[in-house]
């Protein structure tokens, strides 16, 4: 089959390689109708995560057609449309049952290499091997599209996951730093639950337009500050959603929030410390939780808002290629040109 | 000054009355800028409330300007311009401590007669007396528009805690009984705090449209069944909200309900009993909750909504009127010709 | 095998029957190593249940050990040590991924006829067939007991359903209706949960001794009103729990709440109506709501407090009989001189 | 008056001092029964807070009688029995309405400088001036002893905000981070949330023992985290307490949290910073909160815990001494020799 794969350094080729098949009984093998390209497989093809060798098959966003099943799969069959999660996990230990499938012992990331789990071959390609499918896949439900499926299975799932750990609530004033896939959906989400003063924190002016064009303020990170601290008379925002990652996006955090406030972040983070303001942290109350999108737990409540139309996340998608563009793709969007890329395996 | 005052079973007229004064350290006297008219105001004037009198002051919903505060008033001065809550609380209490204001021993309800505590003249008024001015009276924000503030003040409020009580989530279904004033406006809170599937349940086509027009589907009640069974899979509502009152509606509500769901009921109910499907209810572990609307617990996240214009209560309006024209709107609002109408003493 | 049959009404005997057998993938079978009989066996063997036919095998408390599985069995193996729910539910649906799993429709009910799901032989027996036997069952952690892992699955889960939907918080004041097993645990899962005044009503003095030697203090119906509110300075308790189940209890429950205050009940309730003070449920803003015991839910829970010896729900088993001793126990049980009756096949 | 006076570094002496006086409409003034020594008040005494100068009276824990009011107290009056929190809000702002009475922009410390808002004379003295004297003063419960009351206005707050922050839920495993007076307190409210394993992590063996005659378990730091392990499986602790402050106490707390668990730090922190290990951090989801005692907030529930005996506080009281030994109540609990000293004024 053709497939994205690493081939060095920022370099993404599409090639041929050996068809997945049936590892395990609870694998499925899954013919893929869409897949996409996400932030983080920018930091895949970096080339520095463990486990990501040369033609290895990067991706992690699909949905597609069941086409064939292990014995021990039981809730879905061959035929069956689905969606999937970004990774995998046995939807049966203490930890799924909690709903914290990311903290599952089984839990394998689709085509990021070993860092988040064992080696799990890539969704940018034409079939992919998903394990633990029972987990794993859902039905895509009548009337919901391709392309929002496939956005629930990761971007939409992280960007909600952030709103549903900070715990926002109806009225609350919110930061996003960050304007890309996930923070402009964080906004969306955001509205959903309620929030009320929304500023999307972002230095590209398109990308601002984009959050104003949805429904939030927007400010560059330099008048951020000031308007978050106008829009709530001086307080700061309730909650800061910091959607981009590393250090400085942090601390950017820091500087909007307010006393007793709440920062979630759920941009990656690989540096191994930061500085805690801790004397502050503490004279103020604040909270600071870091999460992970999680489809699996999410996906059922974001299906019904799709469905119901309050909530319409393929507005973020700024182009769809053929899967033989992935390396256009990839470009496009480290240059920030693109918000969001499906890739259409199909053609 | 003027004021509307019953004047026998479903009349009103406007009349000269004394001017109302100070009665205590804790009162104010505000000059109404708009008052309304209310479906509670149907009942009072209906003749079967105790305490009614003729020539007694009614209407519950203001906003206006502090004209005189009490010695003890600590958190308004004349000159403040203020919404207000439709019933007065002490603030202080245990009750009110845990933002159950209705609760409080303290507790009087403008314009209503006896039945809800001690007597306490009406605001559909030049001028009103407010009790407990530090709890029952708040600033209307800068941006906020008086009709917006005056809706917080009983409607709006009344929508929300129907909405906070019934815990609606993300995603939630969500039926509405009643596509009155408070209906509507539980349409819109449902929707700010996320409701997927949402149906308002209306005998008339044009209220029925008008919820079409913001934000929800809608049925008669003969059909409200069928169409929420289809949006939910078969299950029923996951959250009903009666905004009517009275065994009927709530009856629908049951009819309307899945398994484990919630039924909350915020209209007035003055029959001693209902005959409660107890096997089913049990069977299906339902909820049956009854809130009244608490302004003063609510009115801050009402008004960051506002603010923020995730949330404009105003579109129920649909007449504002000299305080002169008041039997002119409770005629209009008892045939259901109008859905909300303001009154405007200033004029 | 020997199990313990229905032999008409309020009547039964131990008798040889048929072994169970695996009759579908999901299945598992048990060697019972302890049984128990219920409040609800007295219902059963009353003889007014649907389905509740000569010579059906009846009880639905059990622990023991797997012997055999059906192919679809993944969490389970043969030798396992095992407790389980009273009833069976898939697992995987919408209902059981919510935790509802009373409601999913797969739901049969051990030993209690047709009334709750498709018939199920019980568990008062040397060996139980077990459907769904991946959700059904679970292992019995080091260091828990058979008997209290027993209750785990009936009349625990039960107890704890009732704090959990009566969102009981530290400092609440609680009272429980009954004295029985279930309203004992409700008791003690109460303390745990952190109630402040606790009260259980109960008319037998045996079973209020009983209360008072575990934590709580008792009342007898006619004088639980004056100490609830002498308790709670004239309010009335936050939380009521009716334990008992039928109108009485319930009437009983709303001569004790507070106003705002909350009535849960998890007695059983056959009559189809109950008249609810439905002005002053309104003018109160009274909660009522109905569950049933879901050990699937709380079970991961329940013996994590047990484990720590927070909680010990072994204090209420009055006796322990050999299997053949049945009848026997019925009889103490409907004349109210056991509290919990454990069952022993194996002596 | 005699009062306990800064006397320069880590020096205390008792003095005479002018008697407070009324400055403002809202204060009152009370005549302390009894006051205590706070493991904070090592801080203050140790130099380097500023605005402790000498002959300042220190102090923050009372109890007393009020003598007199201001023009603007509604609450209370001359006569009452009263408890105090240790610091005061004016009760009405929007922070305050929240139940945010740390971040009140009026607040101020009794006794302890300017760190934490305007000079505020202490508590360690025969009288004491309370500036907002409606929202900082409680009335004495009746059949409450003075030595709970005293408590609840600081530790026992402190110690159940820990685990009211921390979301403990019945059933989570819970480490506190030191034995001290909040340590072994925050214990005791865990248990009352119903923690199920629970581990106090002290170095002294006296303080280990006291915690393992109340209910928990105990380990030195250096094998906390083996005990903590085996008690969860390997999982680590759900929720982590720092009841003690700076930067090793808090690493140690992640030493001890399982992934996707809560660490709460209710110890001060003083040092700019601190070394957050954000990529494990962001890998386990960790969140990291930090909550200041509200005894304003939560002191009716814990009220309410007394009264029912559900809570006794007054257990870690280990010495009661007359006011003029101050200095060996300091220097004794310096030396950890005592849990909790009461200071007694009128001795």
């Amino acid at each position: 089959m053709r497939a994205v794969v690493y081939a060095g350094p920022k370099t993404v080729h599409v090639e041929q390689v050996p068809d997945p098949r049936i590892q395990a009984p609870g694998d499925a093998l899954v013919r893929v109708r869409l897949t996409a390209v996400c932030g983080t497989d920018l930091h895949v093809i970096a080339g520095h995560l463990p486990g990501v060798e040369p033609n290895a098959v990067v991706g992690h966003e699909f949905v597609g057609d069941v086409i064939e099943i292990g014995v021990a799969v039981q809730r879905i069959k061959p035929g069956d449309h689905v969606m999937a999660s970004d990774f995998t996990a046995c939807g049966r230990c203490r930890w799924c049952e909690r709903g914290d499938h990311w903290e599952c012992a089984e839990r394998a990331f689709f085509g990021t290499g070993t860092a988040f789990g064992p080696m799990l071959a890539g969704a940018q390609a034409e079939m992919v091997r998903v394990p633990h499918a029972d987990a794993t896949l859902f039905p895509v439900p009548p009337g919901c599209s391709d392309q929002a499926a496939l956005l629930v299975g990761d971007n939409l799932a992280t960007a909600w996951v952030a709103v549903e750990r900070a715990a926002v609530e109806p009225g609350d004033a919110v930061a996003v730093i960050g304007g890309g896939a996930v923070g402009q959906l964080a906004s969306l989400c955001a509205q959903t639950a309620g929030a009320g003063a929304l500023v999307v924190v972002e230095p590209h002016v398109q990308r601002r337009r984009f959050a104003e064009a949805h429904g939030a303020l927007s400010a560059a990170p330099e008048t951020a500050r000031e308007l978050v601290h106008q829009l709530t008379g001086g307080d700061g925002a309730d909650v800061v959603i910091d959607a981009v990652g590393g250090n400085g996006p942090l601390r950017a955090a820091f500087e909007l929030v307010r006393r007793r406030g709440r920062i979630v972040s759920v941009g990656t983070h690989t540096s191994p410390g930061f500085e805690l303001p801790i004397a502050r942290s503490f004279a103020e109350e604040l909270t600071l939780t870091f999460a992970i999108g999680d489809s699996i737990r999410v996906r059922r409540r974001l299906l019904a808002l799709i469905a119901s139309r309050a909530l319409d996340p393929t507005v973020i998608i700024s182009a769809t290629l053929p899967l033989a563009d992935a390396p256009a793709a990839y470009a496009q969007l480290a240059e920030q040109r693109q918000l969001k890329v499906i890739l259409d395996p199909t053609r």
